[in-house]
């Protein structure tokens, strides 16, 4: 049994920088046309020449395969409209980190005063340049990412035009916000298709599985698979594949992040398979989605798996990816 | 500023068997009158002839310190009159787990029924031996003990004469079982009175911080405060300290357990005077209450603690402590 996907899109990637990046970049291009590439590096990546440098870098990363790295700039809100008219075609969207909430986000916005963002935001409303948000509040821990929701919809009301995405969301309390606000978009992992806070917490303590925002209640899971599943308009794959050294992840002290990109597909596939959903759910949801509401075109690439059980490796170069070590279900037969 | 604590007692303690005992016995001997011993070894401590093996074992890796550790046995609902009258003199009380809950809890109850359990439970009633009880079902890790409150309230409905300890609980809801039920006791360990599930998962993930139960909620943290803070007459200490080996919780899989028994009194200290509470309400959770709820005549012993910083060791023999490496304001003093 086999099955193909055209184009396959990550809309939510972390790549690194520097000797993780050479490490893993290929990764995600092997089996990806393209991918979102997040922008927070240290220092972040906020203006043209570091966009058009850290492309670069990625380009010379993954040599010689068909992959277009979409890049994305780290929101201030001092942008005017000239500067985003500048960098305007030298970036797919703008990231949001609130300060302090994730790895390396201690630059990002510390309130959400629409006043104080109206300048920025309205540019990219007018110019066009999607906003994607890492939507959690400084709360507890399982309490954070539905506490944002209001955040959310006080920038889709104010800014209506704007294209907002909600990413990696975990919650049904986000999902549920989807439907109410024209102009509001996610994304979802593949991790948080498949694990809730008891594989995380309620048995061994897993830090491979241990990243922002945490992996959440039952409940939600579902209303994230429903989404998914169905293919939902407002809905796209984005991998959040975030690769820390083992050493990192193994210590007192664990960074946060699950690397998927080199199983994504694969599990993908399964999921949808033992679900039931139709192939062509999958397809919207891995790229078909992502074109209409970001306007690509990506480059041709089409991937077949087959159902036939891989062995995934401990480790790829001392990143150690989601189901080390064990058998999952599909593979990649070939990459076109 | 000093304080003096008489006959520290730790109603629920792990001393482990063989290597590890050796390496950790003293530092629950040398502060505290009494310890409550957990059965859970592998084997789990199940015959009159184990419980005597076990407590000569105990007895020789705390060497010369005054210190009674109180023998419990692991529930078997086997267990009849004759058995438990044999084996009255040399327990304080008999321990309850749940089949696969916690650490090598595997030979556990599988279910809860009343009938089942009578002759068991009728005997210990009779015969006055306490049962303590980790009580978890197998649900969703935020929800596995309030979902065991109604089995603490059949229980309790239907073995009104049997003292039960609802062991290390963390929840708003059992503390709000407490009071509904006059047979209905808990104990707390330090670290569910000072931390939350946002200390273990909020920030980096704490591999040093998870136990089970797991931390819950802010609002969980507070109701066991509340009742700690008083003096609560049902409320005993418990520090669960369960040492593991530091690779087994600095790993991909990370064992269950905190490991607070060398500082627990010096944190208990320095919480009872930020939460401005009485000495006496200390008094009674640190031993008093546990005196009378088990009829207990401690062995004397007086501890002095004084308000000087110490710096928690890296680890004790390969064990990491709670606050390893770092300042906490309370000292040991003198142990007479």
């Amino acid at each position: 049994m086999s099955l193909t996907l055209l184009s396959p899109l990550d809309m939510h990637l972390h790549l690194r920088d520097g000797e993780m990046l050479a490490n893993i970049a290929k990764e995600s291009a092997h089996t990806f046309s393209g991918a979102l590439i997040m922008p927070n590096l240290v220092p972040p990546v906020s203006t043209k020449e570091e966009v058009i440098a850290y492309k670069q870098r990625i380009m010379a990363a993954i040599g010689h395969e068909t992959f277009t790295p979409y890049m994305t700039l780290f929101f201030k809100p001092s942008y005017d409209k000239a500067f985003l008219t500048s960098i305007k075609d030298e970036i797919t969207a703008i990231k949001l980190y609130p300060a302090g909430i994730t790895t390396n986000s201690e630059g990002g916005v510390s309130g959400f005063d629409v006043e104080e963002l109206r300048p920025a935001l309205e540019a990219m409303s007018e110019l066009g340049i999607p906003l994607c948000v890492h939507g959690e509040t400084g709360g507890f821990v399982m309490d954070r990412e539905a506490e944002f929701v209001s955040i959310y919809e006080k920038l889709a009301t104010a800014f209506p035009k704007l294209v907002i995405i909600m990413e990696h969301i975990t919650t049904k309390a986000s999902v549920e916000a989807l439907d109410r606000f024209e102009n509001l978009y996610a994304t979802i992992t593949v991790h948080h298709l498949l694990i809730t806070l008891d594989d995380v917490a309620g048995g061994m303590l897993k830090p491979h599985l241990f990243c922002k925002p945490i992996a959440k209640r039952p409940e939600d899971r579902d209303a994230l698979l429903e989404v998914a599943l169905k293919g939902h308009p407002k809905v796209m794959f984005g991998s959040d594949s975030a690769p820390h050294p083992k050493h990192a992840k193994e210590s007192c002290g664990c960074a946060a992040g699950v690397f998927t990109a080199p199983v994504a597909l694969q599990l993908l596939a399964e999921l949808f398979e033992n679900k039931l959903a139709p192939l062509e759910n999958l397809q919207a949801f891995i790229s078909g989605n992502a074109q209409r509401i970001y306007k690509l075109k990506p480059l041709a690439k089409t991937v077949m798996l087959e159902k036939k059980s891989f062995h995934v490796p401990s480790d790829y170069r001392g990143v150690v990816p989601m189901y080390a070590d064990e058998q999952i279900a599909y593979s990649i037969k070939t990459v076109e």
